[in-house]
């Protein structure tokens, strides 16, 4: 099961909407096929580990890190085609949360004389697609803050001077994060200030995420770098935008959602953004944007990537601005998930501590 | 030496202004003596071990975690001590940089025919020292800066709240911290919105540093607790302080000192502590006081004690606040010396880059 989980870590980030899944075909102690489904539409890893494995499949035994579908999707079930191919027993990891699964799979291969193990190494399979379950749980997406930020919190100067506050290791982090991400999304005042790309910019390539921009008045500049480069832009605005500049980022190609309203909610934004598949959103925002987040309390994991340098400086811009939290008993709790040295910089991982 | 090194450090925050030495000493692969420096005036660590190894120390080999003195000072040299007792070798690990010593403690002893090696675990011995080290050189306290805020570098809420963003094992942390440290310094803001007591509390006890406090205009309020519990405080403010304020302050036992400026310049300070053999000082300031250390560029160390909690905020207080730092190429760079989990909270320490 190590084997398929880790098979599965491949493609993180590539299956959406669909989750990341491995499978490996062991008989008589030996492995007679591997799998892992590529992207969504796709053959599932079950298929790709069962034609690998040919007649070898009979008798054998089948970890596979997500319970078999049941229901034929964009392919027909999984459960039957491991019941035709004559597996002896079959090891799962997580549960499947798909409302048309849940259960159903590992109930059809029992009732076909399978022996079936489950939760086998549940809580490593899990982390690979907590995206997904989330998004299955909430039909939102699961929203990640990051923060690059000075030891006292500061993302640039008094003067605005902010790059580079994170060395080359921390940046090149930031891009893998956003390799695993559906969504990017920032706010027009860092679309102003930084006229930012928002793509994934690593050697080895990588999917581009859908880019999103929060524009109340819709002040969005029309020669910014997002409509330039044919990449596409989802901008969210409300009732406070003049109709005209609606229509010329519309024809510059721009995805323009004017809500019902003279403000955005963060709600809304991930009720809309969950109905288009979006299941994971990474919030790359500057300090207005993070306080909306944060205040909502709508997001799930914070990377906060810290440098070793002091700015200080009152009106030198922090993580979070805005309002902030009224009280202490009042702030989102989180608990650390994880520490990474990266160069000079620390990468901090939070989570919400329901999630724990 | 490592055991002398060990022993050394029991005696960090008690020796000062003296530094903290160990001292073994071993016959035939036997441990005849050991020795530590208790507290300034009292023995050296030689004459402690000398005096338990008795005439064992004839032939024997001495570990000594600083070079043995040569000068006569309360106490008298050590190094005649150990040539006195007839010892064979002599291992050292930090030279010793006062001036009255420098190099001809070592002499003295291969001068009597003494096999001297130097530098065995100088990196751990100096380390120990690191706050000696720097007066002898500097005749300036070492300066540790101590933050403790959220992810997002608040140290308290828009409203004020501040207790407590950090937990128990943090705040009992910093309560070691206050222990290995000469002095503890804040600003007035910090006296007027926390009425603070800075003093040193810990089940095990401890010796209580010195308090002071900036106070540019000596608003420094008459009831507050650092008068009242006969501690002591030391009190630097400049010309703009009224002169019956100060007389008050002084007849309820403050130790006033007044700048002749209109202003309290962090070097003057330094400067006047220093000169009053303050080896250390701990800054445990708000916003302005740390953006002035930082300004200054006069600080060693910096101590932060991260929370898992996201406070935001514009107006939430900052660990620095003031002007800050005008261009990131002009901001200290410091590196990260060690990170370390205290409970649910973070404590890293950073060093300034030069002194690597």
């Amino acid at each position: 099961m190590k084997k398929a989980v880790q098979m599965a870590e491949m493609t993180v980030g590539q299956t959406s909407p669909n989750p990341s899944v491995g499978c490996v075909i062991v008989n008589n102690g030996e492995v007679v096929g591997t799998g892992v489904h590529l992207k969504a539409g796709g053959p599932h890893a079950e298929r790709h580990a069962l034609s690998m494995a040919g007649e070898l499949a009979e008798g054998a035994d089948a970890y596979v890190t997500l319970e078999p579908c049941s229901h034929t999707g964009r392919t027909p079930p999984c459960a039957e085609a491991l019941i035709e191919a004559g597996v002896k027993r079959v090891f799962t990891a997580s549960d499947d949360p798909d409302p048309r699964v849940s259960g159903r799979g590992i109930q059809m291969l029992r009732d076909a004389g399978i022996e079936v193990v489950t939760n086998v190494l549940k809580g490593e399979a899990d982390e690979l697609n907590r995206f997904f379950f989330h998004y299955i749980h909430t039909q939102r997406p699961y929203v990640t803050l990051k923060m690059a930020t000075s030891i006292d919190g500061k993302t640039a100067t008094a003067s605005g001077e902010s790059q580079w506050i994170t060395g080359p290791e921390s940046r090149e982090d930031g891009h893998r994060l956003r390799r695993t991400h559906d969504a990017i999304l920032t706010g027009i005042n860092t679309v102003e200030t930084d006229d930012p790309s928002l793509t994934v910019r690593l050697p080895e390539g990588g999917m581009q995420p859908l880019r999103v921009v929060l524009d109340t008045t819709l002040r969005f500049p029309e020669q910014a770098r997002l409509l330039q480069d044919g990449g596409g832009v989802r901008i969210f605005t409300t009732e406070q935008a003049p109709a005209d500049k609606v229509t010329r980022l519309r024809e510059k190609g721009a995805s323009v959602t004017v809500l019902p309203s003279f403000r955005i909610d963060v709600p809304d934004v991930l009720d809309m953004l969950g109905s288009e598949q979006v299941q994971s959103l990474l919030v790359e925002g500057g300090a207005s944007i993070h306080d909306s987040f944060l205040r909502s309390g709508l997001f799930e994991q914070v990377v906060h990537y810290s440098a070793p340098i002091l700015i200080g400086g009152e009106k030198a811009p922090g993580a979070a601005g805005g309002s902030g939290t009224a009280s202490l008993s009042g702030a989102p709790r989180l608990h650390r998930h994880d520490v990474t040295v990266l160069g000079n910089d620390l990468r901090i991982i939070y989570r919400r501590k329901e999630e724990q």
